[in-house]
């Protein structure tokens, strides 16, 4: 369907949750999920129509080999999937309920892709025939090595002609802010559309706090410098009011250098498992951004792919661009599909 | 309980679901249900104290004696289940979740029930001592055989004196609406008690849109017409809105020959299984109707039956009277019955 | 955490639920859980840093171990849990969803609780070092010689100047109104902590029904005549209002023997698991009357943990206090704990 | 197919077992089958094409109705089966492996059917058209009240020369050995055809321990003037040899009154469930007996149907002769069936 | 690892057997397997190491899709897998236990690849680049276009010099023997390695009766004209004996067109899911032949193989080519690889 | 029941393993078992009533609680179990079957116990009334410094008058076999009682390989000097032959520092959980040891007790002593216990 080739890279962890409405101490058994965040935003992409390569380090042993089905699955490239390492990273996942919120439990250093090097990875391979890579700041966060490989991969990428996508995707159990802002100083030069937040330009990149009431003005005082710092093209997000662990609102923004800002007001739901909501945004906007839609467009799509997304057991959006464009246009409502 | 036999006719299928909140491409498991139309009227009639049969044929293997099992379960008669033909009628439901709507596969074609023809049942046999006949348009659309048995059905009942009952149940899945018009209009003169909308009316047997701009009026405009000319006693249907996949709310009709109509306002809520819905409405108003119940009495019955059956899982309203009778009282609200 | 130990007594059953969303009838698989409204306060307290014991008797048999392990696995002391008698008490318990109640079965006739005896048990040792003993109506219910037991623990502990805990738990299928009071005038002189509300004062106790139109008139129209007749020192209770059987707001009140009347406005939620929301709202208010808080701030903990309780799976409220105090403060909101 | 009406009485309780390879104290859920020796004998004679009743009584709630429909599944007559009473009978079965043998815990006190009285039920109805009445002595044991219901339903059975099948089955956890003489020697002259062995005749009957060493001089001493004295007909049983819980030997014997006796090797299989392998013998058996074959032809298929019963998960011998037959015959081998 | 790209081609299916020990009748639930004879080959080789392509038609929905992940997963091609037709063929596999055979019922006609034609297919595309191509006779059997297909994609590859795989597999339920006579007779000259038995060559084809007592001789006799007569390269087999539904023996042959003949005594082991045990065969021999082995290492590889996927679930021989030399060499013995 | 605390020091790991006959690829669901092998001993022997304590050092989250709470519900002490570090040790366990062997992916490294020193605990509070103190090899090769802790505790118990117990448990995969060696040399001179086997003596630590043809011979030849050099009071060992994955003969022997040699022919049994097996073993025969029991009959309880393990799910024997007797004893054979 699509020509372009989107290169993804980033770490992909074994997610273990109890079955049922049990918490992690009561559980007898964890259903089994491989997810994380550019994965997720492969694996859509490639339900999307494009033609998708994911780009990580695995341990060569049984759970490695159940990434890679996972990924060959979804029909998402792994021929440059190096194995090696010690382990595959895994985080625990109480799903909240109501009031009651989720929990995780992160068992993820010293992952194979942790302690991958940019030399690993054979850059020439990877990029041939690439339109797009896509990295997110969890990548630079685990280990300084891991940062070194994707701050590679993105300047082999510009070196290339090819424009990077990055997600900001913040964790602070991974790092401080100011290792954050550090790195991210580093690597935002070599971005061309970005996921971020107003928090994230102010809390981290250290921009000064919007004066604006409205969200509107916020966005555009705080995100318009950092573009223009550092030449980004593109910045969106979505807006998250939680009702409660199990019923979210999601509205978004999309802003680019010119400062023409959208947004939309989204949706209210239920949600099955709100893990890689945010990647299913980023994958349904840059669907809209390969196929060169206009920015609103896109977020619109994006929107109504997380919100499909917060639907569907696991943590990819493993859903089609009709699906998604249905829920947008509202034909058929919600009634049964025959 | 009731001294009134209903003789029901129709096809019941394997329904295989996901379980857990899976997709259908991601299911490692599925559920196994038994249903079909106008088995769940049968099924719902007898948990409501009728003595009911059921007609259908069925392939001699384990899924035919599967379904047997299912119907003895529930005290249906199954003494002329005729056995025969090629394999059971299959369909693979998943189901949709807040914003994301259900799916269902059909896989229903050649069908025991669908190459059954009139000469497979012994309908002296079948009708001996009925009161009622139930059946509905999904029988007449699954093959030109089928709907010759159930034609050929309805004329021996008739014959015997023994109203029929009829449910409209269009789908557009299996055949156009000109095939259905043609069979409706050699179908509804022998109907007594019919289960129908607007849209049915209108879009298939080709009655004039409604002018009126209130449910009320476009309901008598556009129904009435249609008892007057079949020389229907009685049509009744629900109504649904759809918050989302999961969140309905549902009121109803019902509709005399001599224009007499009472409407309910019906009820919201959450939706453990939507499938069988609009047949536990049937039941529940053939319920009251065979009770001699007021119509609005056999109204709000129904539409309490129907809420019923969304939190049950399954097709088919396994409650009784009195936990229906329960929920229009409102005695005892949600509180857990000790 | 703390130096107080608490001493629960009580009848613990096995509970036996359909697996997902089925009825009793259609039941291939139960789901197991052990509790009994003491047992659940016990639970809940030990996993708010209290050292707790419980007391009970329990047969000599797979069934008797399996609920000792559940107790000890929460670190509840089952040192003075004696074994003998004939059987665990068992209910079966089919949860309601939507517009559907609850149905619970009840088998706990002739259990090894209900036929134990006061000598069955070494009080002196039983009784040492404790700073509180609870129990509930239930236990009075059950057989008059549980009631017995009840009554001589009371006394015991009162004896030994150990404050008395005592949650009303009036159930219907048990013992009838005149039963109830009867034993409840017995009991009642020994309490110093009650958990009560309106319609057990006024249609167990027979206290005059209050003409106040307003929730806190009647309170302390109706209560405070109980606490002083009794000379009680506290009683609170939860107000709940159901909108389904899935979805309750609870509030709640707190009332001292000078009058002093505490309401809180309380939570709207969905739930999991409504069995022992009761339990955790005593459990929470007995956490904060153990460490010395005020009773404002002991009823919002109780209620806030009496709605995490709707969201844990099985009868007792295993969180712990920084689980409640999150709630309570809305810090973090609903959004994942990493 | 059997114009052979038969009539079972007894009582059928709920088991519970862990599931997969769990012991009870580590269950998280129990598989729930229902089945009791009479009753296993009633659907695996139905499975067989014999029209048979159930007669027992049962609590009136969703067991209940649960236990009405497993039998109706199986097309097992429950017309006579009464409602009322207090509980279901439970016992929960811990399946053994290997070396470790399997565990029962008894939870049938106070059952609804052991609190029945010959007056519950209309012996002429019950009757009516019958040609073989059978129960056994597990009814004779639960209750003075049950054991009272059994021998009057013999006397009504033999009043209208109806012949009355029993199955010894002495279950030591029940009564005393006296207890059950003193009950056998009420019941055994009604007995027509009966199962036993010689240790029943010997441990149970006190007639005299065998001299003879081989196994066909030991039925033939013991048994025979059990027949005689009691002018039995014909008695059977299989002999058990178990290499381990989960991999038995069975073969069996049958004799009649002339001293006619005949021997069947038997077989040696793996075991999926072994309750109800008894059972299955004993409905083996009364096929043949109803269907007028020989004795050995009996015997035979007795055993096999037995050894089928082992390899089926539930209580209750579900399969067809024809499934029967072909494991004698051994045509087709253990290829599979397609 | 090799550089003989495979291509096979057939029918894939959906089975579905009951979840736990239970039968069909019984099932609540459904495990979810896609297997078929020539796409658990293409599994096999993939699994081995080859670069395998299976070429088939699906129906345009999820169940289709389900069939391309699973092929994706094990990295078999499905580039040429079209889309199209009503329905994915199904079976029901009750499995087996000990003296219990094993029972499926087929549904399996109508079938998208069923209704293909050879036109539906690129030839060009399918064999650029092959080394081998694989079918089966079950292939022929499904239907007259499916018949074609096989036999046009047989002359294509010969066409292009490469040579033609064939499994006889012969089934009783599809076809007749005269019908299969005739379907060979058109492929056989196409065979260049074949999988075939005594009773094929006798039953199906014709040959005469073998006259020799000994395996060897038969085999021999009766294998050799039909090598001479279809100028087939090599012809082998597993000889299998069944102690019972859950514990086979296996050994086998294989024949060379000099009359070369290899024996293998085999293996005896326990059962986990016997589905797939010929094709694991057919790909363990034909990982051999790829390689460059000699006939009887190619065999022993082809025998254990057959044995390991015994022990795995589902259709499909998911092992490494080290497990299964691990098997044939004894090193390491059953002790757990950790 | 024993005056005897005991003190067992290791590692305790998340055990994961797919549900059903899954391969750890396929699995879309883990079991999850908690287990280590003291932390097994521990539970044995608490199973057999004695007083045990559990020393290890757990991770501050859910999974640490976990160890905690299966820990305390089989009456294990945790007081001395202190929390801090980073993560769970984890391992995935493929259970074989029938010739396809175990698999085990170990994720240990950087365990919390693994990076625990012995200034973590309080020795003095750990001994407190010990009388036994039990530790394995796998603890001196996790972690230099788990290895310092376990060679301080060892210390500490000596110091106290506190016999040692030992398991070699030598793990290829955890280090060398010089490694192995220098901490053996280290560990062996603070032991009483050492289970180990003739492959350890020679391999590991050097001692020169038996020349005699029979076990009893070689046992003495290698073990007596090893008891000599390390002054230790008594070695045993069970001797395995695997038949298959699930198919195992287990004997054993026994030899004391006078020279006096024990053997035990021991049992063949299938198998349903095979790890933990030698932890069975050592902990019945320190409960023999305990209770003074004679060196044969402590080593017929440890064979009969390992036995037992292999037929229970999950690694920890949880069986009674009455239990491990009565498969001695062959009382009652296998039938059922009812």
């Amino acid at each position: 369907m699509s020509e372009w080739a989107v290169v993804t890279l980033g770490e992909i962890m074994l997610r273990l949750s109890p079955s049922g409405a049990k918490r992690i101490v009561q559980a007898e058994n964890f259903d089994v999920v491989y997810g994380g965040a550019e994965a997720n935003v492969a694996v859509s992409l490639s339900c999307f129509g494009h033609s998708v390569r994911y780009v990580t380090r695995l341990p060569e042993n049984a759970l490695g080999d159940a990434v890679i089905q996972f990924l060959r699955r979804y029909e998402v490239d792994t021929q440059h999937t190096v194995r090696g390492g010690r382990r595959l990273g895994i985080y625990f996942m109480e799903p909240g309920h109501s009031l009651r919120p989720a929990q995780v439990i992160y068992d993820r250093r010293n992952s194979a892709m942790a302690e991958a090097t940019p030399e690993d990875f054979n850059w020439d391979a990877i990029f041939k025939g690439a339109g797009l890579f896509h990295t997110c700041g969890i990548t630079l966060a685990i280990s300084p090595s891991a940062k070194e490989v994707a701050v590679r991969a993105a300047g082999e990428a510009r070196r290339r002609g090819i424009p990077v996508s990055f997600d900001f995707n913040y964790r602070k159990e991974l790092w401080t802010v100011s290792e954050a802002r550090e790195a991210m100083e580093v690597f935002l030069p070599y971005v061309n559309v970005l996921f971020a937040g107003v928090r994230d330009a102010v809390e981290i990149m250290g921009f000064p706090s919007p004066t604006s009431a409205d969200p509107q003005g916020q966005i555009q005082e705080t995100m318009t410098p950092l573009l223009v710092q550092y030449n980004i093209e593109q910045v969106s997000s979505t807006l998250r009011k939680e009702e409660s662990a199990t019923r979210h609102h999601l509205s978004g923004y999309t802003l680019d250098h010119r400062g023409q800002l959208h947004m939309n007001k989204g949706h209210t739901f239920d949600i099955v498992d709100r893990i890689g909501g945010g990647d299913a945004f980023a994958a349904g906007f840059l669907h809209g951004w390969l196929k060169g839609w206009e920015p609103d467009q896109s977020l619109a799509f994006a929107l109504a792919a997380s919100v499909y997304k917060h639907t569907i057991a696991g943590d990819a959006n493993i859903c089609s661009e009709e699906e998604v464009q249905s829920m947008i246009s509202g034909e058929g409502g919600f009634s049964i599909r025959r």
